[in-house]
């Protein structure tokens, strides 16, 4: 096989691997999803004991052959990258070679299997749901509207962290050991229980004045939750209008569908979000395929 | 009976079970909505042993009143209709369809009335409640809300998920099976509880260190809420600004009303939303009545 | 006592008792203010037995006392209005008779103390904290939001209860009677609970198919949350926004104040809300006092 | 030491302990952070029986560490202002003495160590935590959001509690003693857990009345959240636009920053938020440093 063939069948592969606007791209992203999806059943099934009984070689069985395609796509988008190590140490590439790992890991250990730390690595294989987050579609601007509140939420987090452990010390004073607040962490943990809403009712209060508090805490958690959400209603609400204000007008009137972003994907440098007409990666110059 | 005479009988019935416009179709649909509440109670309190005990001579005869009287409406309902098929197929179609056989099939199978999938079929009865929608008043924008926002919340929707699948191996992890965390599936269901602040209470963390990281996915749960309301709010401030914009302004400087649809309902087609002047159905050109 | 001085102190005493722009009226006020307050703690420490058995007659001579003034207090409402009859059959009239009449009640029936009836009708003297919306300031907005809303409010409660009928009665079929949903009612009570992420927890799924339309229905009731939500902040943004634009501007600059409305209550129609600067009562023409 | 001498070097001790543009005045400030957190940190786990019992002598030192560190802290600042009182009696002023005084009273009384008040006394030490508001940075607008609000809320939070009191003994007189609901102010609480969509489950109602009353509560609970999100929504949304419109333009059309404060705080009368230009107080025209 020439340089040249090679060279060739490397761009169709990353074309195929990286993109999603050929047919087998399509084809190659949609078996990768449901692979992902089973890979985490697997996981979940396997946690429960009834079903890892009876279907044990099943599940087994299933997981390698996840193992061998996961291991394969792996090799892969190394192989058709022109510079690999921005991929492998990229937060896909480590959350792909995360995903591939734990059954080797579990191989070696076989012996030892019940120890703890190796059936914690094999849960690793949950985060496999973070490869979904590929086609989560990065153009939304839910996440502009969340990073531009994000130093008023963490204001907000902060001041829900100080109201928690000032009222859950108050509360510990209060009820004290006998009622369920052994401790000031607890009570803590209780404060954020009542505050956020949640209410699981394994720790309340018994004593009169201890409900007289707790009546306050819910009352003010039930208000200031309105706080977050007004900060993103408005953040939201701004970038949305200036989103619109921004939008060219055609002379048709009609307003310009915005800019749509290709799936395309650079074969040198994995710059993504090129614009449907680019012919070049308007990151490293590269002509796009 | 002429062919001329029974077509008039049957626009005439069109008229009084499909609109709401002249005084026998409003009565039909308040017989109609005070016969559906019934019925749905009557499928309730069937459910009640002790009610059931007492009374299930009463609720067995009033069950086949309205089992009767929905009989008759659905068969005036495709009688006076042109084009029978468009009704039957259609969503109010089949609602009103499965709102009638239930008591038939359990007639027929009466014998072995205690089969869980007969009693299934019976309690399909419940679904009638669906053919309240029909009096929801389509005009109303709180779908366009909802729909222009649909890509944003299945956005959210998604990283709800994600979220409780992670965390609720984590907590699998931290908490074990001896403190309720039984299996993954179970934890993302903890972790579901928490993050959406419902906090049944029936699983609690104990460790710790698991209240702690439960801390945290209730923080997480207690801010994210403002994410869906805020996309929400902008959505509907926008619709609700963008219809005022729309609003063509009278001479006397008032805006006019917006247009009111009124309840007609074309023979032909079945189409409704007609504009109150209209005189010919938008859709098949039919006159209306 | 001449007719003319008898008709002046009425005039005064009408001041007193309905308006508050005078030291006396605001001191009457206060006076009526602290009273509820003491009347509505009565109420409940007398329903805590600890307390009543101790403090018995305490708590029997204060509710007298109380019992007097509010007494004194609507016969003086009714003596000083000039149509008493439209006092007596408005909202606050029946409050306040309402709010007088279960201690002489129970004074006639002393004897049969513990019948239900009776002491369900004392409880009503907890109504008298509706005497309190009185000082809520008719002039704030968020009715004006909530009026303006009420539509669309109404179709999400109406959807609320609907998603609550139909996926109780799936859950009554998937958990059944054995697992604490015994009924279709309290299946639907479960789903309200769980919709509104209350979560009390009393009633949980206990099967994994239980548990998966659980996450379902919380997740429903977590992003639908923003649904109403959503329609009053636009409301009110409304609201807000159409306020600012009708201000009038001064030559200064800067924009006048809102219209307040004082505390002024016309003799004859007790029609409230007059401009600062009324004269005579908008309603009926009355010279204000 | 001159007086010139002691001068210099109050200021220059004013600067580092009162202000953050300095390398040392920042350096100041990290190390009393990571106190106060180390502090709160003690105070919790000394409560966790098991951690004090093993690392009581451990948990001593550091207390008396951190507290002598206090000391020096609040003598310190006392010492570099111009006027003492004003810092003394200024919000910060208490905090701080609050802050170091718990561990000498205990010095006082470490012989009756488990007396109730002193042990309440200790716990004070947690409220350091707001010596953590200093960093929150005052120029956040989520304050100002709130302020503006404050009447709408208020108003809001009345109607809860006027709501809760009244279903609160509807709920009293419908499920009894027998069903948890021993008296109104248990009730009320209950109401207030259920209203607030805590639900913790401790009291739930029994009897099918008393949970369509929940139920009715619950759906009110959960859809009157929407009244204060919407006021702080739009109070936001407000502000925001306004903050938008006062901003300059400058000649390249993009609109400038907005006036950043700086961290400097005046050595005569504390007062901060001066504008980064700032060359002397804005309050007491005293030069700044």
């Amino acid at each position: 096989m020439s340089k040249y063939t090679r060279n060739k069948l490397r761009v169709k592969l990353h074309e195929i691997i990286y993109e999603a606007d050929t047919p087998q791209g399509k084809l190659f992203d949609v078996v990768l999803l449901i692979t992902i999806l089973a890979s985490i059943l697997l996981v979940m099934l396997e946690s429960v004991e009834s079903i890892d009984k009876n279907f044990h070689d099943f599940l087994n069985i299933s997981e390698w052959i996840i193992t061998v395609l996961f291991t394969i796509e792996y090799i892969a988008r190394v192989l058709t990258v022109k510079k690999p190590l921005n991929y492998i140490f990229s937060f896909y590439g480590i959350v792909d070679l995360l995903s591939t790992i734990p059954k080797y890991i579990s191989l070696i250990f076989g012996g030892i299997h019940a120890l703890a730390a190796i059936r914690a690595l094999r849960l690793l294989r949950v985060f496999r749901i973070l490869k979904l987050t590929r086609y989560l579609g990065a153009s939304n601007n839910l996440m502009s509207a969340l990073r531009a509140s994000r130093a008023k939420i963490s204001v907000f987090l902060y001041a829900v962290i100080i109201i928690s452990i000032i009222l859950g010390t108050i509360m510990y004073l209060i009820e004290g050991e006998e009622n369920g607040f052994t401790n000031i962490p607890k009570s803590v943990y209780w404060c954020i229980v009542t505050l956020t809403t949640v209410g699981f009712g394994d720790i309340t209060p018994q004593t009169p004045f201890g409900q007289l508090i707790a009546s306050f805490v819910m009352i003010l958690g039930y208000g200031i939750i309105a706080v977050p959400t007004g900060i993103i209603s408005a953040e939201y609400t701004n970038i949305y209008k200036s989103g619109k204000d921004k939008e060219p007008k055609t002379e048709t009137g009609n307003s310009k569908k915005p800019v749509h972003l290709n799936s395309q994907c650079c074969i040198n440098c994995l710059a993504v979000q090129h614009q449907d007409n680019a012919k070049f990666c308007f990151k490293c110059g590269r002509k796009l395929n």
